[in-house]
């Protein structure tokens, strides 16, 4: 950590900060330049609020140097993390996979037709929600674990792995033999209890970056399932909040090479909510791959305008076919495969 | 519900959009402009996900003529709620609050010292968390229930109510006896679990606004409370996540007004967590009084330089006992007392 | 227009606002429903500022119907624009072109230097800036127009068109001879005597995306430089400022497929600006191009870290180099060719 | 400036980064901690463009220490600043100012009407606007210099001082006679050639906050014109933008009290612009006083509904008599006078 002393500090008040810094564990390296001096502080900042500094009398800036995060930093698996799935599946290498799927589990037929043409096109997740809460209370509400058995039967029948959103702690027991792969949803992204949970599982969990939060604050959270031993963790980008409104949210392509960058972590890019709108679910896809995405994460369904939920942004199956053809060709310019 | 066609849109579009409508349950009036074709639909609107329609072909627009709220509405009780506690103290009256406490209980010690000073310097409620899961997994993580049995008792030794914040469903049944008060986190806003079963509690509930919420949002989730019987529900505006970067979020002192338009539930001011940082305090909670809220919720502690969390944004005893007087000339300038 | 009454609007409530239209010119349709009222207006509403109509006693909401643009709207050319420059080079066709140069031109040496590398990896246009007021009055302010008679010298020997940015009405008629594209920058997207004068000339233009501007707000301010009788006009998107802050601007990739569905005007992507970090630039160009973009706009220098401005996000000449190598890859894949 | 090297930066990459500090100007001071190194730079730092290290080889993260402004920032006038007009009005000080008048000047009658109410209701500055260029080119453009004589004649009948927005350079001479405070709106905040050509005026200036804008920037921006030796800047809270729809800007109040920490500049709050909307205006105007604010700068109009432009968020006439009382109520309670 840096703290950088205000020009007209004094000398007490710099020794004041000098001794708060000492208590809290860190060593002081003092800077004493013409108009102002700099305190250099080593040792255990991860773990500070590093803001009380910033209030102490004197004090101009308070600046944290070392990552906040540290199992999720790039550093610490400098090659990257590859996942493995009981079918062979690997996630975060060469090859780039397509999670698709509607948005909430309707019905046998409907997720057994789903299923059968998100293999035909190259798919290997299949995606749907079982516990569906809204934003308004008067909405369906999802079909809870009898839903789960039927999207593990369709994705059985078909040799595909299944994704879905753990919404609470009490469900991590009953999805546990019914998914492959946990989603945790935006709206979960600092649901800390339950991360921490997590982190006790031995399954892969696929962790949506929050509507509000920052790349940095992403990692952190990432943190609190690999510090529980649980190393399967993959990201999720799948478009924050602005002030632009012709776009449900603003997916920020940014955030995957940003990830590769900082993280070891694969990362999946999910245009379906990055957008909220279909016609703009294939351009941005394409998008994420050109871009260094591990997977991507779409809603598809049968009958996409009778969708119970999110229909506006779900692909009719045929689109979902014709979308996996095009990446297939992006993928090969980035010098991967799907 | 408007859907505004596009210029072009043909008479088998129109046609098209008509059955969905009218499938869905919706009474459609049609008028047809000299370059536009409009059509309103009048029915049961507030459960649909009108975006569907918007993906239609020869859409333009979609425009959601009614509140999705009903019970959150103004219009629901035009005179406005007011919350009547156990010791006669109502919130939403006449009568400004002062709610204020440490960040998190510490200690025996640190609890019963504020609680001393809040009473004596007029505040009505003690606050202080017992679960504090942080965003980063490296630091404390809170009491826990006999932090909670500690804030009790400090309270009641002083005639004071407490507000508390509950994280999980599993938190309600051992924190009823405890606490006066539930409140939800800005992280919890839209867990809707959470939500409904606090619903069936019958104990006020505090409801903060998520730092990515509109308003709109934030009176949907306190629709999830109401709807299940729960009608004392306070509204709290603790800042919202822009790009500015001097403060740790900005503060939308136009949400109380706008809340006040809106919505017959009393709203709350929290100057802590809106700017993050002490200087910001006094000023911020004295602009959320005269814009019109109903209480202010600050976070003070008897050490706060030392305080294990949220110390930065922390007030010293005195510069609370400072700052009530303050707002209590400013809450006569509004027509109320304090 | 439409004009939703709210549920207990009277009669003289309704009857005022359905004079305040009809005074507007706007001839009013009313829907009269169960529980709500709803007039529709049709008529020159495009320069109406509908937002009196909302604070009108009894109104609930107004919402414009038709687009406040016209000429920019993608009825008024649904083929697409297509800009021929005059040594045959075309965009907003099949062929996806790239803009390359340095943030500000600096000397002889640099700029043809600069000029030789872009031809030779197969950009078509050399940009360069030559005004360059910065957000710190301490800093390098620009050549002026003697660096833009170097860029122009240094374009005309190696094929490629002159683009730079202009940014007061002053300076267009000393440009007017020096460059082949006119760009008006972020600051000055609603600069909107600027955009009338260039309205005015016969040039192309390339209007940049505010940091704090809508898509509408952009296609708005192209429709004072179209309403002038320039039809030359390129649209770039070049990053908005949201929360996060590992970038320096949230490119907004999305608003590429947006541009291309509302207008017909071509749109370009800048990853440079976009992302504010060299190793940000070449997945972001990829996904720029991947969405549909019809060229990018990229910052080269021949030493580049010692660029006068923006070196941060500077390429090097080689790194530029392979860019176009990636980029020509990616264009067939959507269709086109670089 | 601080540069923190990442934990594995080699010697080699160390060095580099001392060369490129030093040929910068900068002194470097090293700090080797055990696991990551440090170098704190001393220098002519606020005109260097810090990027530019961020994106060498081995480096972290790069944070600059000292302000990037200097006769703005508050230690440079710590007492802070008072601007004396021609009538003896004095801004800054003890007492708090009513800027009114209507968006923009229309008519004799409009502006002589107005005048007589402002100087009524306790106001002390006239505002209008003469140059009106609108997002929409097809909406009233304003009366121009024949607008600003007959504000000028309104203000001197009514012993009011004049304020109004000049748009570019070519507009200074002429509206130097006519106003006493030049208005630079938020859309030109960072037009700096105008903000030079205004740093060569001997007349105070009225700085807004862009739409965008941090308060850095804003101080930033201001840089520009004290610099030029007008040290008469007053800078101006006017909303910024947000994802929130609710209200048209996002008035960000902790600006107010942000500002006066961080400068010796008056700051004003501007609650018409801060939220487009009438009825949100006396309640932000309350909390902008409350917060400190110097002045207000309000929209009032004889006959609100029918102004020409801004409609929506201009008082009425009786409306603003109303708020100079509650707001005379206010000033008081901050220990100061109105």
């Amino acid at each position: 950590m840096i703290v950088a002393m205000q020009e007209k500090a004094t000398e007490d008040q710099i020794d004041a900060v000098i001794d708060a810094m000492t208590e809290a564990g860190v060593e002081v390296h003092r800077t004493t330049g013409e108009s102002q001096t700099i305190l250099a502080g080593v040792g255990p900042t991860a773990s500070l609020d590093l803001s009380k500094f910033e209030v102490l009398p004197g004090v101009m800036h308070v600046h944290r140097i070392s990552s906040p995060y540290k199992l999720a930093g790039r550093g610490w698996r400098p090659e990257g993390t590859v996942i493995q799935f009981r079918n062979g599946v690997k996630l975060g290498s060469e090859r780039v996979h397509a999670m698709a799927g509607p948005c909430s589990i309707e019905s046998r037929e409907q997720i057994f037709e789903t299923a059968r043409h998100v293999k035909a096109s190259g798919g290997a997740f299949l995606r749907g929600g079982a516990f569906k809460p809204r934003s308004s209370p008067y909405a369906f509400q999802g079909m809870g674990i009898p839903g789960l058995e039927l999207m593990r039967e369709a994705a059985e029948a078909n040799g595909l792995l299944v994704v879905s959103e753990v919404m609470e702690i009490a469900q991590i027991e009953p999805m546990l033999p019914l998914v492959d792969l946990f989603q945790v949803g935006a709206r979960n992204m600092q649901n800390f209890n339950l991360l921490r949970e997590l982190g006790q599982v031995r399954k892969p969990v696929l962790l949506k970056r929050g509507m509000a939060a920052t790349i940095e604050e992403l990692l952190l959270s990432s943190e609190y399932i690999l510090s529980g031993g649980n190393y399967d963790v993959i990201l999720c980008e799948r478009g924050i909040r602005t002030y632009e409104t012709a776009t449900r949210n603003t997916m920020d392509i940014s955030a995957i090479p940003m990830v590769k960058k900082l993280s070891h972590l694969p990362i999946v890019g999910d245009p379906s909510h990055g957008t909220g709108r279909r016609d703009m679910v294939a351009p941005m896809a394409r998008a994420a791959v050109a871009a260094g995405a591990d997977a991507i994460l779409v809603e598809v369904h049968p009958n996409a305008d009778k969708a119970t939920s999110d229909a506006a942004q779900t692909l009719y199956l045929d689109q979902f076919d014709q979308l996996m053809k095009e990446l297939r060709l992006i993928a090969t310019t980035v010098g991967r495969t799907m």
